[in-house]
């Protein structure tokens, strides 16, 4: 297939698909997750798996875990996609509807959004999920994982491509892109024509590549630089459990915290950072904080509150009260996750009024920033644009709508 | 004020009206109102506009139709403010709500969306309607209007700033746009940290241009090409006012009709292409609609069918029934809305199924494409994209949204 053809290709598919019934769709993801399931497409999975693995011998520990499959892995992922064949189709849902004045039914409905591009790294399992999401919700995708994973896509796109010819879907539905080439992501990129959709998941550098370079609309799944700020009116016990989860539960995802905020008149400081400290998170601080804990690392300078560590790395800071906390957000934030520590109602009020971000914790952690979480049951990410999807991305914002209206012989004056 | 500056003093000035009342909002807009209802400052307004009329000379008849004030438009301006401040207003709406498993409320709800950069051309009571709108949401807009309409647009603006002052509110709040040169909206395409949302309005060219040198979202209001299909199963008199009144009610905007497709089978061809002919419809047409009137014009090429013509002019062609009416319509079509005039209930539901456009009407005119048609008071516009909003864009698409988890204490294992 040409480069100029791949968006050509997707979006016949799509218009295929956009006549199926969920029925026929969800028969392709159970086909999908039998062929997860059955021993010997396993054995030729992990067989693949390896190789990537092989020639990743360089990679850090982190990324090869992320890379690594296994039969439980693969059991998870069949689970996944039977999770999302058992959800309810997001198409054909009224959002609303009225009777115009002239007698006219007017009413608005969800429709497959179209063809999605979702570029990735590293995880093999976002290509089965994302295949899975988009299928259930009547769209085509175009699929783009990290070099690193090639082997292992390809051998998941072959059982996705399988299912699509037994049940009787375009094969072109999901189309799988293995050369890792960056002209070509950069020509897909150009299709707005037949592409309706970019979806970057990854890294920094990943997520502005495709922003200054796309032509068709994009849907950030960006850096989370999140904040937790601990309150005077906090309870230790409280601000400690939560700190050591959001940090410590899973470094490496966008909603755990980067940053330690603390009310310079909270009674427990000390306790609060030696908590931290004795869990093994690798803490910098503010001259106070080191003055309250020694073994604290200077921050360098103020910018490195802004970075995302994707580690047990945590930077902390002595401020004057939740003012200071928003006006810190709003400069060193990415919009992602914060979250207050505090048992006073009007200090509560304050942060949720003057911080904007995609959500916001009160009291508890903000690793529940998820999709599955928050009840949508698959994500396709976490958008941290504010446009069409803010927040986790599930099933119902891989479609667009339509007006239908029902009339007879009405015309405008 | 520089170039580089101006989203960011919109950005200031939208974390000012984050924390406003919806009251104190639509205190300025009433103030608005009053303005401009009043004698001096109408007769203002109306100086300025004669001397964009005088330096407009050369403009077409309908571009100054558009462009002229008199009192009476001036007063009809006042009523859409007035109408706009008497809506609830979607900042604060909970869309959805549930208490997780382990006791956390999740609530999402609407926040402003952010700081808008809105393009559009000649039409004077643009500047109050989006000013107006954006206002009520709680967000800060900067301008840009068409070059021909600068002197009345500086003399509105006037009026919104210092009705923003009367209240209390940021002057930043409201931006205008005053140098037309490209190079200013060029530049602040590019500020995608400070501007959110970009909403052009206008021909094909400018729409273009923003949607290629933007590095922030764009929602499009882009061209109508639209089509209406009569089955072998219409009604004669109802096909003929619906196709009457898509075509000619309003020639110049983007949800009248540019296409007709007539079922071969229909009965009463000779008679529809007729009263449109003597309705005043100039038509062009396949040869098989010249065998049956005459005076119809040949269509010169294939690609005439995807032409916005914005006037009484009108492409009739004689097809074999409704799939090929979608084929067609996907071919030439521009999404934006497409009709059918049938009795044959399954014809009906094939149309429905097989055409994606934005809206779709059963026996019924196009022209009901429109936001307080369809019930949402007032529009900034009609968008043609997919994402974040398709249809008739409303005050509710002015906002993003945050989700709110108020816990005790909940970590995540």
């Amino acid at each position: 297939m040409q480069l100029d053809e791949w968006g050509e290709h997707a979006r016949r598919a799509f218009y295929e698909l956009r006549k199926t019934t969920s029925n026929k769709r969800n028969a392709a993801l159970l086909e999908l997750a039998k062929r997860l399931e059955d021993n010997d497409q396993q054995t030729q999975i992990l067989a693949a798996n390896a190789k990537d693995l092989q020639e990743g011998e360089g990679l850090s520990g982190a990324l090869k875990d992320r890379l690594r499959l296994d039969k439980n892995r693969l059991l998870s992922m069949a689970r996944a996609v039977r999770e999302i064949a058992a959800l309810k189709d997001p198409v054909g849902e009224i959002i609303q509807g009225h009777r115009h004045p002239s007698g006219m039914e007017m009413v608005q409905k969800r429709v497959p959004l179209g063809v999605l591009f979702v570029i990735f790294e590293s995880r093999p399992n976002v290509t089965i999920d994302i295949a899975a999401l988009s299928l259930k919700s009547g769209n085509a995708a175009i699929l783009r994982g990290g070099k690193e994973a090639l082997h292992s896509n390809r051998a998941l796109h072959r059982l996705i491509t399988e299912s699509l010819q037994t049940v009787g879907l375009a094969t072109d539905s999901v189309l799988l892109v293995t050369d890792p080439a960056r002209e070509l992501m950069l020509e897909l990129l150009k299709q707005s024509g037949s592409i309706d959709l970019v979806v970057p998941r990854g890294g920094e550098g990943l997520i502005q590549f495709v922003s200054e370079h796309s032509r068709i609309p994009v849907v950030k799944h960006d850096k989370g630089v999140c904040t937790l700020y601990v309150d005077r009116s906090a309870d230790l016990a409280l601000a400690t459990q939560v700190a050591i989860n959001a940090k410590l539960q899973r470094p490496s995802v966008c909603n755990a915290i980067e940053n330690l905020l603390i009310h310079r008149e909270f009674a427990r400081k000390k306790e609060l950072l030696e908590a931290l400290n004795e869990a093994g998170v690798e803490l910098l601080g503010c001259e106070e904080t080191r003055q309250i804990l020694p073994q604290i690392q200077p921050i360098p300078t103020e910018e490195e509150y802004a970075t995302e560590y994707l580690d047990a790395r945590l930077s902390a800071k002595v401020i004057g009260g939740v003012a200071e906390a928003i006006a810190f957000i709003q400069r060193f934030g990415s919009g992602h996750s914060e979250a207050i520590i505090a048992e006073d109602h009007r200090t509560i009020e304050e942060f949720l009024t003057g911080c904007d971000s995609a959500a916001l914790f009160v009291n508890c952690s903000t690793r529940f920033h998820d999709g599955g979480e928050m009840g949508m049951g698959a994500e396709v990410g976490i958008s941290t644009g504010r446009l069409h999807v803010r927040g986790p991305m599930g099933l119902g914002h891989l479609t667009t709508t339509t007006w239908v209206v029902l009339g007879n012989g009405q015309t405008r004056s």
